[in-house]
């Protein structure tokens, strides 16, 4: 026997209403490419967003079909957000970060037919946009119409005014039906397309808004600096408009002094990035701590990787509060979120900071569990194995992509490829991912966990752990290390920090000293290309 | 073409699931009938909800059988909340407030299979038990077994004592299959029945959770003193357990007092209710104003009825935190929230008061608009109109019963038979039930709104205004008002009082003097007696 409740569809088009006739006064500010400051209401942004759907619908874009952005986080990037789905479209946000190549190759593998660019990104786009086979048409965006644009170029704002927002139909689409995309900008392997439905967008941003997660709702002020390329800005931009919060885009400029000049001037109590971001903000600050009057604990989310415990400390002294996050492109991301629990909030402050250096607990609608060598492991916190999740917004599969279906298992979890412990909380532990685990003698050593340590020596900017080949035990632990400016330290000073923290076998064997650690398009430390250049390196004979 | 994500159902055992995974250590707290203290965790009501399932299977409970409940707010009943559906069926929660004939209709018209009673509601129970026809079994529970049940029943604990929790196995409803039941207390026509579907209610519990609404979290310390017989306590008791707050559970006790001491004690940051409770509350405050140390910004939700501006005043004085919220039994119940909006944020008191007063904004995934006798009324904050809503939580028809058919539009509305205005920013203000709207002339005029104005009178402890059959205007306002205990005011006086409020021809013709004003069996006004009592009145010939 069913229910009797409405067929009420979970899409983005109520997203898209409900800010039209809640929140038609609420602003949304970009930072322009010349940096001078763009401020509209929510109803320009719809009435702009219904143009672009007319736009588009007059350029012969079906349901279904794929139309890319290439675009800084801007007001135009958020029309497209939701013009495109309007239009029955499926939004791809393509990483501009990506070489040349990988864009051809994700352009032409998700069959992007019309692109809408950014003017400034022009020149970037040209580099691929003759590989794009069936690409139909390109739409250039700036914040005036251009006059200058080449043959075979469309000007954003010329399509906008020949339309009239009252020929604009809200679509009802089904919640299942595809309405973004993007690529995972995976180190090893070919990118592969995560393709999220509606109803995956709107149950992530209903619970990102949940107080025990990112807490987001009308009172807040929030910046995505996470690129609206990655993971839809971890779903921000949805969560903000369906909350009606007043969003603030950052544009090109992502620089400590810009984003903290943006955080101040617009009274920003809410943003998310990559702890490479927050990196920049905290020595901005600990260079001029009297320059900025930001909001009294402004939250700043991270993810994309792990946050040292260090520079959770050192933003809590400017009163800015890191929350740690944990996800992937493939869960639309969010999967795991660090608030610091109630039967913590009375504990010593040491306690505090070592529960928020970790990952957190899953968010409502993920389930989450921990595979190890030999079946589940325990939750206590100790016991290591791959994180595989399930839940409301996790991918089921790749898109055109046979490559990677063996990370899905017979009984419906996704394998994330990175090793955990689960506390019992059912809070994670990213030990480290599986690949950059190093295997010694049947042990596993968390590389994360030796960087971390090695990132709270004062002299030590950033610090990377790989595996190097060895006879007797497999694998061993080499780490590289980045020294702060000015400051200096030797092998046996670091190897002493290091030694009360750890088992002497789960120790590196040795340290090397380099000028910095490459990273991705995304902010992550490239080990792949570490491993290359490390695959002849001789390890010292070392007793334990 | 659909997205590639996951099947996942929105189901009651995917809450139960997170209960018992992330949550097991939070607590859940009942004042039994004894007026002891009942304390245990999460773990312990997952292993005994697990129980009840096992139990129920065994005797033979077949998924979408109705099991009905006949208890006070308790941790049996929370069990039942989950146990019930975890063997497939749907919870029938029975307002105990009601006569036995109404019970009878209902319980029978729900076609009732089991009923778990608590011990002390035996009494009342046993005056409709007979009268129920496919009824097969009676659960008894209270906190210890029972040696002295008649023949016929069974005792509830020790049913779960001869269950093995690890032979209970999670089912994965469907999500739009039914799992839960309510009536409407409806004060005309026949109770009618309202079908919830598991998606209905987590959708619900997910929306209630997020910081727009009612910003519930792990942190909180929950009570819902609002019945769990009415309207699934407007939810809470599922997104408390979503979101793994502490629950608390009043019992039979919902004097001010013993309320009072419950949050105090168990240092409650969360509560929901109607007003006449916070009344209680309001006025056990204003006599002691010391003797109770309670958690600073105590969120008290209002709902039922709209909770008078001075109500709000006097909480705030004691800095409880009044939230008004409406909904209806047929949206699980909630429809819109009055939390302060940003832009009131910087206001003066006054304003943020009047904004209190209202009922609020649509919670997401619920659309709203006003029907007035020409067409939808425009969101201006005045014209008044029949609130018609859709959305995610909805009844889109009654159970078995054609005779609701008209309160759902062609397009897939639900008409609430409330009269509103709306706002520019979609918030509603409950001008009247239609029924008890006065039609004078052509004019609306709010019998509300004139209730509200008469109980901030310092003498007037409660008013109802009743439409009087008039032989020129239609009908004409008669204002009911009980005085407070040892107070006295002249008609003239109140009269006097009104004047600068309202326009003359929407003053009330007259003021009659009563000693109380009858409510329904969840504390609403109960008009209908009153217009029965005075369908004979005559009223003053009064010019304007």
């Amino acid at each position: 026997m069913n229910g009797l409740i409405m067929d009420y569809q979970l899409n983005i088009p109520l997203i898209m209403k409900r800010a039209e006739t809640v929140y038609a006064d609420k602003e949304i500010v970009t930072r322009l490419p010349d940096k001078s400051i763009h401020r509209y209401t929510y109803a320009d942004f719809v009435k702009r967003a219904k143009k672009l759907t007319l736009a588009l619908q007059k350029l012969g874009v079906q349901p279904g079909e794929r139309i890319g952005t290439f675009c800084w986080n801007n007001y135009h990037h958020l029309e497209a957000y939701f013009g495109i789905p309007g239009a029955g479209g499926v939004l791809h946000t393509l990483n501009l970060r990506l070489s040349p190549d990988e864009l051809t190759y994700i352009s032409n593998h998700a069959e992007d037919r019309v692109v809408i660019v950014d003017k400034v990104l022009l020149p970037l786009f040209e580099k691929f946009k003759d590989n794009i086979a069936g690409l139909r048409h390109v739409i250039v965006a700036a914040p005036e119409p251009s006059e200058d644009l080449a043959e075979g170029y469309l000007d954003y704002e010329k399509l906008l005014a020949e339309q009239d927002e009252k020929d604009f139909v809200y679509a009802d689409p089904q919640e299942n039906e595809a309405v973004a995309m993007c690529y995972t900008s995976g180190t090893t392997g070919r990118p592969k397309g995560v393709l999220y439905s509606h109803r995956a967008i709107v149950l992530h941003s209903l619970t990102a808004a949940s107080t025990s997660v990112m807490a987001m709702s009308e009172s807040d002020t929030v910046v995505p600096v996470v690129p609206m390329f990655h993971a839809n800005a971890w779903g921000i931009p949805f969560t903000a408009t369906l909350v009606g919060a007043k969003q603030v885009f950052p544009g090109q400029y992502l620089d400590g002094e810009s984003l903290l000049d943006l955080l101040e001037k617009e009274k920003v109590t809410f943003t998310a990035g990559v702890p490479t971001i927050w990196l920049g903000i905290s020595i901005a600050l600990d260079k001029q701590p009297d320059r900025w009057k930001l909001v009294n604990g402004l939250r700043m989310v991270v993810g994309g990787s792990a946050a040292p415990e260090a520079l959770i400390r050192n933003l809590d002294k400017h009163n800015l509060k890191v929350i740690q996050a944990w996800g992937m492109t493939e869960m639309a991301p969010l999967g795991t979120m660090a608030n610091l629990p109630s039967y913590l909030l009375d504990s010593p402050s040491d306690e505090q900071y070592a529960y928020r250096s970790l990952q957190g607990t899953p968010a409502p609608l993920i389930e989450i569990r921990g595979r190890g060598e030999e079946g589940f492991i325990p939750w206590d916190g100790q016991a290591l194995g791959e994180l595989e999740v399930r839940g409301a917004w996790v991918a089921s599969a790749y898109y055109n992509s046979p490559e990677g279906a063996d990370r899905f298992t017979e009984d419906g979890f996704f394998r994330t490829g990175d090793i955990v412990a689960i506390d019992p909380h059912g809070c994670i532990r990213i030990a480290d991912r599986s690949k950059d685990l190093i295997k010694s003698g049947g042990e596993w050593i968390s590389s994360v966990d030796l960087e971390n340590a090695l990132m709270g020596h004062p002299a030590v900017a950033e610090a990377a752990v790989i595996a190097i080949a060895h006879p007797k035990w497999q694998e061993r632990p080499l780490a590289l290390v980045v020294l702060k400016e000015g400051e200096t330290a030797s092998v046996n000073e670091l190897m002493t920090f290091l030694q009360p923290r750890f088992a002497k076998w789960s120790l590196p064997d040795n340290i090397e000293f380099i000028e910095a650690i490459p990273r991705t398009s995304t902010g992550k430390f490239m080990k792949a290309a570490l491993r290359t250049r490390f695959k002849d390196y001789t390890l010292p004979n070392v007793e334990f």
